[in-house]
Parts: structure tokens; C-alpha cells; sequence
């Protein structure tokens, strides 16, 4: 067991990794703590701190060397290979999450897609073939995909969650506005828009 | 200036009022702290900590009257009446988003869209009509909106953030993979689709 790492910090790696990535895009070789985050609205102090979870890097009075920090990075998130990840539900935002043109740069990759409707399966979208929800299980094996992503309606996103669970995946992405219950042992992440979008109403009105 | 409210207390009223409401529906009309969190994977305990920063609701040994408690964090988020939002950016994302049901239980409508592609001007995707982007200041002003959501691509988020902060955005839900730099008082909430996997993923390799 490691040390307790905050949530946050765990996040602000992609986030650093993102812009180091366009640093290099760029043609910088070595950046300060000031230069990797000036553009993040992140302070340089915190991003030392994020970084000092995970050992020592950079060199006092010289910087980050930017293809290590990258290496390092993308080894810590546990990018450092393309991880395959799996989508259920291809609605509206399904087929928008499937073209979706940001996990790349992270080193993620939607490789299959499943629903259980007929008119749905067999059509490929963006190069991702939807499948029948049925196939799940073998997928998984084969591809040996631990992470999906629901983007099913409310009513369906726990009895899903649950197949997918006892089909082989161990990490969840919930786009469905509602709690999922699943086994301790799972990581399930909300991304859960409406509160968000509430976050900033109640900051406009009272802050 | 009230006192320092944690972030994750603010989004949890959110998730309360969506389970409340739901339990409305099904007929209830008190429920205690473990009925209202059982299903959301939160402590009772958490849950009145999270209440206490706003007052004193529910009775010792009674519980929660429901009507009542959807009003008062209707009222404490600040969505008792209707809150408009706009989006800009009618590309995948933004038009799922267009098309996502998940806004009106929590009292929130995307009124209009805008975009600066003219295949686009003019068109309405489930009732909501996308507008030249140079028209926003004045459906800004006219329909009383201070929120907007950006789902542009990265590489035109910063400018479009600017523009719509000039005509009168205060907060921002910003879809685009890039961190957004505003003046202060902007307030600024990031839906970070691949650090969120990024998290996942981390959480899967190491824990």
C-alpha cells in the first residue's frame, strides 16, 4: 500500500503531462516549475508539492527536463503503454464521447463500444465498432480491458455497471447523473455535469 | 462574505436534491439521513455535516420533511427558479450536450447556442437555436444569463472563454482539455474528461 496521494494532485498529473506534452510540440527542451504552469493557473509551489509525492525531479537553478518529466509522468498515471478502454451506451453523448478527439495525447483509447440495440450494433463510429452488450465479457478478456466508461440513461447505468463489473472491469467512468453501487474493490469516477454546473450557480450567488 | 465552504459540499447538495426529488416521486414524504444517503454511497453522518454549513433542517428522531428540504437546497444553490445557461461550440460535444436530459431536475436550461460556423447559424438542435457568436452580448443581456458552457476545441477555448467573459459571462463550465486564464472574478469550473480517466487509471495500476 502507498502513501495517501490526494485525489487532486493524481488529476493535476494529466494535466501537467497535457501541457508538458505542448511544451515539447513546441521545440522546449528544459522549462522552470514557472514555465510548466504559468499557463495552468496553477502555482509553481504546488506543482513541486504534486510532483514531490512521486520522488525527486528537475534540477534546482535548472529545470525540468521536459522528455523525462513526460517519461516519468506518463509512467506514474500508468500511461506509459495506450490504454484500452470500452464505452456502454452509444446515445447522444455516447457517440460524442466515442469521437471525441482528447484521450489520444493521453495515451487512451475507446476500442469498442457496446449497447444492446439492434439498430446500433454492427455500425462503427470514428473507426469504433459498437458490439452487443452480450460480448462484453469475451472483449474484455481478449483486448484485456480494465476501464469503461457508462454513458447509458439513469435507469439502466446500475444494472450495467453491475454486468459490467462481473464482466472483468474494475474501473468506471459514470457520465449517468445518479451513485452507482458496486463492490469496494471497483474505482468508479462521476462526471457528473448538472452538479458541476450547480458548483458555479451557488458561487455566482453567494460568493 | 460567508464562511469557507468546501467544493465537494457544494456539489453534494446537488446529488442530495436529485435523490430527494426522486424520492418525492415515488411518494415520499420524510425521510431520515440514512434513507436520503443509502443509495448515494455517503455517510449520514457526512451528509448533516454538509447541511450544518447552511442551517438547521430536519428533526432529531423525525427526520427530513422532503418538500421542504428540496426547497431550502433549491434556494441554497440558487437554482429556485430557472437558471439559464448558453453553450458555445456546436461540434460533437456541444451538441450532445444540446441534447442531454440531465439539466432540467436541477432547474438548469441551455436557452441558446452559438457558434461561428454558418452551417451551423441558424439551426436548432431539440429546441435550442444556434446563433453567430457575434450575438451573444445582446441574447446575454436581453435574457439575464451570466453562465455558459464552452465546447469549442481546445486550440479556440482561451479566445472564445475572453469573448463570452466581454459580453457578460461570469461563470464559466469549460469541456475544453486546456486550463482557461480569466481575470479573477470569473468563476471557472473544468469538466476534464482524460484526467478524470487519468485518475482511474492511476488508481487501478497503484492502489
Amino acid at each position: 500500500m502507498r502513501k495517501y496521494i490526494p485525489e487532486d494532485t493524481i488529476r493535476r498529473l494529466s494535466v501537467y503531462l497535457r501541457n508538458l506534452i505542448n511544451l515539447k510540440k513546441i521545440g522546449k527542451k528544459i522549462a522552470s516549475s514557472k514555465e510548466i504552469t504559468i499557463s495552468l493557473n496553477i502555482q509553481p509551489s504546488q506543482f513541486r508539492k504534486d510532483l514531490s509525492y512521486f520522488g525527486s525531479f528537475g534540477k534546482r537553478g535548472v529545470g525540468y527536463d521536459i522528455d523525462k518529466l513526460i517519461e516519468h509522468l506518463e509512467k506514474i498515471i500508468g500511461i506509459n503503454k495506450k490504454i484500452k478502454v470500452i464505452l456502454v451506451g452509444v446515445g447522444r453523448l455516447g457517440s460524442a464521447l466515442l469521437r471525441y478527439k482528447g484521450f489520444s495525447l493521453l495515451n487512451m483509447e475507446i476500442v469498442c463500444a457496446f449497447d444492446n440495440d439492434p439498430k446500433k450494433i454492427g455500425k462503427v463510429i470514428d473507426g469504433i465498432e459498437i458490439k452487443d452488450i452480450k460480448e462484453m465479457k469475451k472483449v474484455l478478456q481478449k483486448e484485456k480491458i480494465k476501464v469503461g466508461i457508462i454513458s447509458v440513461p439513469s435507469s439502466s447505468a446500475q444494472e450495467v455497471a453491475q454486468y459490467m463489473v462481473n464482466s472483468g472491469i474494475k474501473g468506471i467512468l459514470n457520465f449517468a447523473p445518479i451513485t452507482l453501487n458496486l463492490p469496494k474493490n471497483i474505482f468508479i469516477k462521476h462526471v457528473d455535469i448538472p452538479s458541476e454546473l450547480g458548483v458555479l450557480i451557488f458561487k455566482l450567488e453567494n460568493l
